[in-house]
Parts: structure tokens; sequence; C-alpha cells
């Protein structure tokens, strides 16, 4: 299956009740496609201007390396240069601290990301499961 | 008054609806704030990869200028040097056909812009167009 | 309220009064607005020739992500990879360390953000508090 | 000599003051020394977000060939892939109409540029010599 742009709407509305619910602070929400490509973005009155930009690149980093952006954490803590190298060699948008999340069907094949950001990183890391979890998705944060 | 998401969300869904009953095909509709920040966008179903850049170039070069993105098209004919100029100082992300509207309040005060890309220049201003009005606000199209 | 070009001129005399009076090095002093855009810039006689870029970056780095480029710098400590990839996504403009400072209203609404470079990075930021308070302003530096 | 901030300032004021007296649209005026580097902005209430950027493009264009901007635009006119190509060149801050002008001493030494935007061309270069001859200064718009 595909992402349309009917379930990324049901991604993006169920992570903004998730971070009401939490009292979490306003986030940003963006979800592409397999292709990396932007599908449907929501920022929260009161984010601060850039957080599109943060939570796409925790998405397409997500995406361009096939993992969660948690797990791109974890590789950016041993080898900086790597994670460094990698965002210049994918033309910037790599931002390696949870939030990111890889969204799976029910036959485990990507068919997209989920970015967040607003909060502090594991908050927008959960916000971001809830909405793939709403959609009937499997999400994969790391 | 500012550009909020509520007030983006009314644009993106007008502008949406209004593609639909206008038999247009696929939009994507990016809505900016008055910084020329994202705060709103949907890609349709069937749009191509890149439709989010030119719909965010259309609003993004709207704003920057001062004016509506079918004036960037007029100065583009009369002068391809200046507006190639100017895209290159902005950073890129400016489209000189007409489907960036600037938005504006009752006191007449740029708050956003909204960009759509998807059909001809003209349907895609017209969805513009349809969007602001929904949200009670004025668009300004040159 | 929006913060305009006599509001950014106070602010940029005073803080240069204040780097005067307390014997630091030539100051270049920018002040932008909440969308991140240049409304006034001086830079004193002595400056390095790329202060300009420095004191933008502390100053658009701030606002990029709604807090004090002193925050910025506390978190670069801690994850220099998250504050390089952010760097990355907002384009380059964002400088972590102290001198970059979010200007509020009484309302607490950013309304722009101040950055000094020249001196020592707390000199620098105190220029900017000084500025801003002259102004009937609050600054947040962190 | 060389171009003080005292003289940059005088500039920008007497820009301005031309610009209300003639009833020119909000203008954006940048000052910048013979290196390139910015020494003076003020952006009027009312311009749009990135007229700093087309503004400076103008001045530092001039300075970049030792022209003024109207020359650049003679020149884009002939050979547009020439003026293309030395934007590219330079960094992308090169903008082919009227408005930057070369700011020289008594000697004829150029020791910087006068950029502004926010008016129609032709407007936008008075203002800039006005400004230069308040300062006491000869412009060279061509």
């Amino acid at each position: 299956m595909s992402l349309t742009l009917d379930v990324a709407r049901t991604i993006v509305a169920a992570a903004r009740a998730h971070g009401r619910e939490a009292g979490l602070k306003p986030l940003t929400v963006v979800v592409i496609d397999a292709g990396g490509h932007v599908v449907a973005v929501e920022r929260e009155d009161g984010s601060s201007i850039k957080r599109f930009e943060v939570a796409f690149g925790k998405a397409h980093g997500a995406l361009s390396l096939g993992m969660g952006s948690r797990a791109l954490m974890a590789r950016a803590e041993q080898q900086p240069y790597f994670v460094a190298a990698v965002t210049h060699a994918v033309g910037g948008a790599l931002v390696p601290v949870p939030g990111g999340v890889l969204v799976k069907d029910d036959a485990g094949t990507v068919i997209g990301a989920v970015g967040i950001s607003g909060d502090i990183s594991d908050n927008d890391e959960a916000a971001a499961l809830a909405g793939i979890e709403a959609a009937g998705l499997v999400g994969q944060p790391d």
C-alpha cells in the first residue's frame, strides 16, 4: 500500500491529539511518502519558525538510511563524522534525534515516515507513534 | 491578526474542495505565514513528487517581493534576468507563475501566502483564491 | 505588536551605547523580525568583515528553535550532532553561543530577535539585553 | 578613506529622507564596504520580507564587477548567460537592475556600494544617489 493523503491526515490529527492530551508544547507534524516527499504538514500555533525544517529532517533522515531517527542518534554518538557526512550527502535534511519514525504496513514494507518537533525528542517520538498507530500502521522509531 | 493553523486548515480544505468541484487535477496546497514559514500542507494523491516545492516556491516568491506570483510572471516576461537573480537571492524558492496568492486581513495587512500547484496555473490560482475567501480573508493574486 | 524599524533602531542605538559605556570591542548589532528577516543592522568601525553573518546567525538560530542562543550553546555541548544538523536544516544561519536574544512584547509574544557579535559572547549578550530593555521590551537570552 | 559606520548612517538617513519626500514605497537600504560586507541596513515598515536580500544583491553585484547595477542590467540584456554565470560564481548575490550604486571618494576610489529596493528600480537608484551625495561622496550608478 502507499501512504495516501487520507492516511497522512489521520496520522497528523492523532499525533496532535496525543500532544494535547499529554500536555506537550506546540508540535509540528510532517508526513512524507516512501520517496521522501511531503504529503501533509501542520505546524501548531506557537511553534518556532523552523520547526517544519527540523521535523522534516527527522523524517527524511530516517527514510534516507532506513532506520528511525533514534537509531541515527545512536550512530551520531558513535560516529559523528559519519552522520555529518551523510547529512551533506543527502542535501542537509537529516536531524539525528528521536521524533523521526518509519511507517510500515502490515507486510512490513516501509511506506513513509513521520517527523515531529516541538517538545523534547522523546515526547515528539511518542506523538509520532501514537499518530501512526491510530492509522492502523506500524511505527519503527529506531 | 496572524495566520493561525486553524485558518490555514480552512484555506487548505476550501481550496481542495474547489479543486474537486471544478474537476481539477490533484492539487498540492501550501500555506505559509507572514515570515514565509510553512503552516500547513496537503498534497493530494496523484500529485507528482515535487509539487510541494513548486507550490511553496509560488507562495514564498510572492511574499518575498510583496506581490502575487502572477505579477512575478509578468516581471519574468519583461526582465527574466531580474527574476532569475532574485530567485538566487532568496535561496531558490521562487516560482513566477500564477498560483501564489498573498493573504490579507481586513486591514490590508499581509499575514501570509498560499501556493498551489497541480493543474494549469490559472486553475491553481482560482483554487487559492477560493480557499482564502472561505476563510473570510482577502487574496491578492498579482 | 510587530517589531518596527523605529523599535529596531532604538535597540541598536542602546546596545551600541551599552558597548561604549562598558568599554567593549566594536560590536555588530542585528535586529530581525518574527519571521527571521533583517530589519536593522549596524557594524561598528573595527568589526571584522563577517560579523554581520555571525550576529545574524545568533539571532536567526534563536528564532529558529524558539530559545535564546545561550540555550543553543547548552544543547550543542550536550548533543553537538543535533545542533550541527539543525544548522544544515535551517540553511546555515545558526550560531550557538550567547548573544542571540529573543525579543518579547508585554504579552510574552516573540516579535523578533537581536544578535550581537564583537566582544566575548557574555558581553555581546549583555549589550543585546540592554538594547531590548531600552525599547521597553523583554529579552530572553536562553 | 574607508566607508565608516557614521558615513553609512548618513547615507541611509538621507536615502530614506529622499524616499519620504518623493513619496516612494517603503525602502530597504543597504550599505556595504569596499570588501562587500554589510555596514548598515534599515528596512522600512511595509517592505516585503526579502528586500534586504534584493538590495544587498544590487550593491554586492555592483561591487563584484566594479560597475553600478544599471550597467549590470545592460549587460544582462545583451548577454543574459554571462550575468547568470557571474551570479553563480559570486554565490548568488547579484541583482542586475538599477538601485545598486558604487560609492567613490574625492580621489575616485571605490569605498563601498549602496543597494536599495522597494520602489521601481529607477526610484531606488535615485534614493541611493541622494544618500551618497548627502554624505559628500560620489555615486556611480552605471
